[in-house]
């Protein structure tokens, strides 16, 4: 088989290619439309019709109201706004999280309960990686404290979805504050947040062909917090700084694009990933998958283990050198795989390499096909 | 006199148009390069590059070493952290800052000063609107905590600056520790870190004909502080989210370009400045200029207070009727101006109308003569 002359991009969880028409709907505000959304003049009121139309628009998709969605510079931040101010705000003095969640939450839940009066609770997780919802009751039911729960939608290395009605509900029943991160969702999932029972979701652009440095943080409107990050009125006070204009046009852009070829596209790529799966499985003796990915998973991720040897050790850097991008198990920034703590949760397996495949609408049954020739070949 | 064609642009200190070279220099991670910097494959490493070069030029430019330049979303978010980690990680107890501080200092400060264990006092002003270097002293040698010194380098309503160096010998004489705002002089005026006594500055590209949504905060190397945002491994641990990718890149264009051209074009803005006073003075009578416009000030901003009547009242509206952007003295956000803190601290007469004036290498000598004409027919 030919070697492609382009890349092949199968990292579509870590980041996605920005979609031209996203790029088009931003191009006005990079050069004439330049005006500060805080300004009384005309340049200003366009800017800041521009965010509030990408607001309401936002807002509809979600079926949330305009005054519950909040620009920010991305998910990281939104997290961490919602889980300090669950602490500092609403009152919430124990955080139930689970040992699979992204960094961004479980980075800033360990510094609230180092540095804050916070007790920290790590829910069970089930042999197939989801959360186990009897001992998130028992939890909530034997905490003297009012509780902020955090559990990711999808997780970004295993696509394992929580039922967030199932949670939320638990939730309600305690009082418990509800965040979730909906990173890897938002965009390649259907909201309704008006009869969703949870406080607090967040997005990132970037994650569904929009742009990088631009997210959202949706606050249920009967919460009421203070900003994390204070200054000027922007946000209706809510996070301070010159809006990035072109981001928060950006992101509203992509998540109707993505909203508007949902049920194509999910199904598009949901085959996509069982053809992987399928043939991957054939080529290649004594492979496993990690989580559920037959049951509630998020269709663009596939976490596949393979039996260590000195060969799949190299893995990660041989695909590289045929110019296949996939990610370890881990978000490792040097190329030193120190292992993944989610993999490390559900599977503790020494004798395993674990690589995360993500597709996205631009990815083909041709491309997998090269990439599965490629690891028959060097496996 | 007719009227131009296009929009005159006269408040540069509120934001500056992308300049097209910074677009340029953006564009290709747009489109093909958009790998996450984190991803240890080929796309995400020549991202990790594009920021690390961004990183490196930064640094010279201000005289820094690139470990201690951070990128983070703006300089909102850049003063939030700095202030925050001086109380934090830093030990300081006690704020000393200034009534005409930016709000992202001022409401940041309150709100730590409310619901955290510090104390904060407000240096004294002199007439014309400089911080007294002497009641600074006593505050400093009167302090029983360590003290975090918050003040920023050139007022954005009144173009006053303090003397870094003034200042920060003074912190150092007390061991506290300084954070400026720089948000109105990083691009406009040249910094020598490595010699400056200042522990943080923070810079926001869109006030240099740079990106919105992209900012650095500068640490000095003998701080040692904890992340603001937690999460990913990012910025070496020191700022979490997925890279603003494009926005780092055009940061580090804007600061490139506007500090090689900055003797020939701070000499032009300043004539610019100069010409405006002149003109307006002699156009309507009763006008005064707020701050030091002559001495230790901003080049790019000027700050006027009509005496106030029906008409002058209605100057900013009228100003935009005419396609003239200007801002009024506060950064009001909804039309109804509720008064300028900045004035009120420095000035507190009721019968005067302010309007900030701030200019760019794009203005010209006949768009003054053009706003100074409309002003005399208005008032």
């Amino acid at each position: 088989m030919s070697k492609p002359v382009n890349r092949i991009y199968f990292d579509n969880a870590a980041t996605t290619p920005l979609d031209p028409l996203v790029l088009e709907a931003m191009m006005p505000y990079f050069t004439d439309k330049f005006g500060n959304p805080s300004s009384i003049y005309s340049y200003g009121r366009e800017s800041r019709l521009a965010i509030e139309n990408a607001r309401k628009s936002v807002a509809k998709i979600l079926n949330a109201h305009p005054a519950e969605i909040f620009f920010t510079s991305g998910g990281t931040e939104s997290s961490n706004t919602a889980i300090n101010a669950a602490i500092t705000d609403l009152g919430c003095r124990h955080i139930i999280t689970s040992p699979i969640e992204h960094h961004a939450t479980l980075h800033t839940v360990e510094h609230l309960s180092c540095y804050g009066d916070v007790e920290l609770s790590m829910v069970k997780l089930l042999p197939d990686g989801h959360v186990d919802l009897d001992d998130l009751g028992r939890l909530l039911a034997n905490s003297s404290e009012k509780c902020l729960v955090t559990l990711m939608h999808a997780n970004n290395e295993i696509g394992n979805m929580i039922d967030l009605h199932a949670v939320g509900n638990l939730c309600k029943m305690y009082g418990a504050i509800f965040h979730s991160d909906t990173v890897q969702t938002v965009g390649h999932f259907p909201f309704d947040l008006r009869n969703t029972p949870v406080h607090f979701i967040t997005g990132a652009g970037h994650k569904f062909h929009g742009p990088k440095g631009a997210g959202i943080l949706y606050i249920n409107e009967n919460v009421r917090i203070k900003p994390y990050i204070h200054g000027g009125a922007q946000e209706r006070n809510m996070r301070a700084g010159t809006e990035n204009l072109y981001g928060i046009v950006g992101f509203a852009k992509a998540l109707e694009l993505a909203t508007g070829e949902y049920e194509t596209q999910s199904a598009y790529i949901r085959e996509l990933k069982l053809y992987m799966m399928e043939k991957v499985k054939n080529a290649v003796p004594g492979i496993t998958f990690n989580g559920d990915p037959l049951g509630r998973s998020l269709y663009t991720v596939l976490s596949v283990s393979f039996p260590k040897t000195e060969k799949s050790e190299m893995i990660l850097f041989a695909l590289d050198m045929n110019n296949i991008c996939v990610s370890g198990g881990s978000a490792c920034t040097s190329g030193a795989d120190q292992g993944s703590h989610v993999i490390r949760a559900i599977n503790n397996d020494p004798n395993q390499v674990t690589v995360r495949f993500s597709f996205s609408k631009h990815n083909t049954r041709e491309e997998i096909d090269f990439v599965v020739e490629k690891l028959r070949e060097m496996i």
